[in-house]
């Protein structure tokens, strides 16, 4: 950790804070005294009673059911998450906010509420949520990276979506760490230093989520909100059975600290990081349940259609096209060798499968990056100054992609015509997929991974292109699909950029793509090709590959 | 009709091509011989048939059950609009681009696959549509009002709309004017010069969409597509049986000419303008029912929903608010006592109405005007030079409200914030009227002028507030709402700025005004608006005023 020559009073303050919180819990806390080893996704539970173990092992839907019924009490729940919680923390850096005892308040607010009606307050009565630095708790610093904001952000409010989930009985605890900036797809920042990735901490656990990736890969939550505009929630390096979806508008946006705020070129997305598919619909159906379109402007009066998750007009058999490889950077073996065992896996059930032909993938990325830069990078860099810290290596590497000239604003409206124009050509060109397909119809999604390498070793991060390219385009991903499969090391893969050691214990994660505001489709989509996969890998081969399906 | 020093030859081409087309027609224009009459209203169908006469008095709806019953072919249908619309040209001035010929040729071949199928090719079959200068039709001059663009914009593609629109089986014949630079809510450009009120030359048919709502308004279109980025397609003052509608993103809007490319900050809405609330159903339906969100990236994945226009879901009893006086501008009192009349048969049929709170309208034009002008108005004033051309009066005095200094990209952003927040205060204003009504439900709509006086006389067109407003909502209007109500001198209503004879013939029009995307519940909610106001005319205290209903 390394807070250079702008760590202030301000940032030993929050650290020292953070610690004091922390300490409160010795009994919660990992044995470091032998050090920590490079995989610590086994050692975040060592604390746990088998009945914890038990409670954060299950998705969020599950929890919900069994605290509904009265199995667990809410504050059982919240409780097993924290102890996980706070060893993640020590084992791999992913917190900044911890208010652990105001959870604890609430959770017995909520159990006696339960005791004395027998009546649930709302849909999530009960389930813990962590949530990323740069969204607004009541009551809390949201700093969000910046040394400049440490200790002067306290939220008068909540985010939108924190108070949504509120009311419908969710319960905060945890903030999880972000980098310098947000644009970054490693997590890093002078305030808290860096996060590790839990299977191996040399590597990172991606980014601008990644202290939310971490969390959850460690057990430490059963659900988090992160949020995108390059990548991040695609939080791509993380772990088995993490889910993540991200769609602009969907879903309130207001209440979040950053940089270039009212910059609308393009639009992040908030989204949820889970344990399961059918979480990724729990958490929408709830938000778009509270007509989020009355409380926050910008949301899409679009209902959330759960007839459609369950496959209302979804076709029988599917026609999936697969983006191995997008013409700048081509992905790592264990990447290429999952999509094909996809691939195989589709066709074995039926589904029609065909090749995505790349389209002006690095003409995409030299797009984002003007809209990411239209100042010029001035204000990141007067809000680095302010806070007297340099930049991180991994936001120092895209900063020196920015040209460093302000555009002017008939600049900038000719920037949004060449997106439009970008945007047009590349509906089209999904569209015109139904001249390839037996089905005649366009495809369904596209299958490709969620980038190029495995997780990355610390401040290596490069092509953002697999998971910015679809952020261009505002179409929804969830990801990672194969989050279930994992690298192990193999001789047979060898290439200059692929050195299987260096990845081992990375999970190799894959990405559903489909179309815009089709969020419910997708999911849909999503559950019939984790089908086929299930299928295949019972029913599949016998040959053992480096790669286990399931 | 003054083209001041910029009067090119492109122009002088364009006014001979005008004339030269026209006077293939000599039978079908009217006799001037005597002059024109102010009120020219009657004037536009002395030529017709008796069964013309019925045809062009008929909407799309009707129209359309005609044709597809073989009762009138496609080629009446043309000839009887296009008819009138070349005596509404003389009298109004209305038209740009006129192509009846290869409409004529396009209802032959639709008659003839009828006859020889007894199927029509779309639901649009036969439909004769107009549409404003700036949109694309393929082969077509698309010189939108700037004496630069004359004879230089030929379109090499349909706008998105035109191409659904035809594949749906609609007929294009005209294209109608709009003012210079667009930004003006009256109609006057110097290639084709002013465009009149049928109801009374000396007035403004409105803008920018005038030349569509003085072409409906004399019979010469059954159905047209205007835009509207400031209160166009309200076109408020034209006529009874004037319907319009505006959408931001729910129709396509790809293919349009126009300064300010790119600008997105805020954006424009197209809508049909139409005789009748079902014709604007019938609009919505079939772009929608085209899936338009496929051909289109920018159009939103919600599909038109005919059962809540229908009433699915609508309150029996309505809670409608109504805005009388914005704090800014006071209505001319007819518009007010238009408004009375309509609250008393709310009321009378059971309906709740409360007061509309004003809510910072004046801070709603500041804000609009910035965004007109982000770049100080630069773009505008090099067109304006480029054809050597002055600017029109009332161009001229919106262009004198901009500071001249193009903005900055981090003001913009700046403003951006602004807009957002203003947003969300307007939106918590809404929701805030439940604690008013004793549904205890927010209103369900907003009833209130279109416009701060009747039509205007032309070059005083001041306040935009009235429509303007809800432009930088982005909430949809379906405008003028009595339009049946026309205004007769009376000596009850003198104020300083009111003198009943000039708006001699002025119709007056309010609007209703719905909330975000729901443009369907605004129908529905229109249809009991209007069955109260019958049922109100029918059994209403006998005292007759000075302004009849229905």
């Amino acid at each position: 950790m390394n807070g250079g020559p702008g760590l202030t009073n301000a940032v030993e303050s929050k650290r020292a804070n953070r610690e004091a919180i922390l300490a409160q819990y010795p009994d919660w806390r990992p044995d470091l005294s032998r050090g920590i080893p490079n995989d610590v996704s086994s050692c975040t539970l060592s604390r746990l009673s088998p009945r914890e173990v038990e409670i954060v092992h299950l998705d969020a839907t599950a929890l919900l059911e069994h605290i509904h019924r009265g199995e667990y009490s809410a504050v059982d729940v919240i409780i097993a998450h924290s102890k996980a919680a706070v060893a993640a923390q020590d084992l791999t850096n992913c917190l900044t906010e911890i208010f652990i005892e105001q959870a604890l308040r609430r959770a017995r607010e909520l159990d006696e509420i339960f005791q004395q009606t027998g009546q649930v307050i709302g849909p999530l009565h009960g389930l813990p949520i962590s949530i990323k630095d740069h969204m607004k708790v009541k009551g809390l610093d949201t700093s969000s990276g910046y040394v400049a904001w440490a200790g002067k952000t306290v939220a008068e409010d909540d985010a939108v979506i924190v108070d949504v989930l509120k009311k419908a009985g969710a319960i905060f605890y945890v903030k999880t760490a972000n980098p310098q900036s947000l644009l970054s797809l490693e997590t890093h920042n002078n305030i808290f230093g860096r996060t590790f990735n839990p299977f191996n901490r040399t590597l990172s656990p991606g980014g601008s989520s990644g202290g939310e990736s971490a969390l959850i890969a460690s057990h430490g939550s059963p659900i988090g909100i992160g949020s995108d505009i390059g990548g991040s929630i695609s939080s791509r390096s993380t772990l088995r059975s993490l889910w993540a979806q991200a769609s602009v508008a969907r879903i309130p946006h207001a209440g979040l600290m950053g940089s270039h705020d009212g910059m609308d070129n393009i639009v992040g997305a908030l989204g949820p990081l889970a344990r399961s598919a059918r979480d990724l619909a729990l958490f929408h159906r709830v938000l778009l349940g509270a007509e989020s379109w009355l409380l926050e402007y910008a949301v899409l009066h679009m209902p959330w259609r759960d007839d459609i998750v369950k496959g209302l007009g979804v076709p029988e058999k599917l026609t999936i096209a697969v983006l191995a490889d997008d013409g700048v950077v081509r992905p790592h073996p264990p990447l290429l060798r999952a999509l094909e065992n996809y691939k195989k896996a589709l066709v074995a059930a039926g589904h029609e499968v065909i090749d995505w032909i790349p389209f002006k993938h690095h003409e995409s990325w030299e797009l984002l990056l003007k809209f990411y830069f239209l100042d010029g990078g001035a204000e990141y860099r007067e809000t680095l100054a302010e806070g007297k810290e340099e930049a991180t290596p991994s936001f120092s590497w895209i900063l020196e992609q920015c040209g460093g000239r302000a555009y002017t604003i008939r600049e900038m409206w000719q920037l949004n015509v060449e997106r439009d124009r970008y945007r047009a050509q590349a509906l089209a060109h999904w569209n015109d997929t139904q001249n390839r397909t037996r089905s005649g119809r366009p495809v369904d999604a596209i299958l490709t991974p969620t980038f190029a390498t495995l997780a990355p070793p610390h401040d290596s991060t490069r092509w953002w292109g697999y998971s910015s390219y679809w952020n261009l385009l505002d179409l929804p991903g969830v990801r990672p699909l194969t989050a279930c499969l994992r690298a192990k090391p193999s001789r047979g893969y060898i290439r200059n950029q692929w050195d299987p050691t260096t990845y081992e214990g990375a999970p190799i994660s894959l990405q559903l793509i489909g179309r815009r505001h089709q969020e419910e489709l997708l999911l849909a989509i999503l559950n019939q090709v984790e089908a086929a996969a299930k299928l295949y890998t019972k029913h599949g081969p016998s040959e053992q590959t480096s790669l286990e399906m399931v």
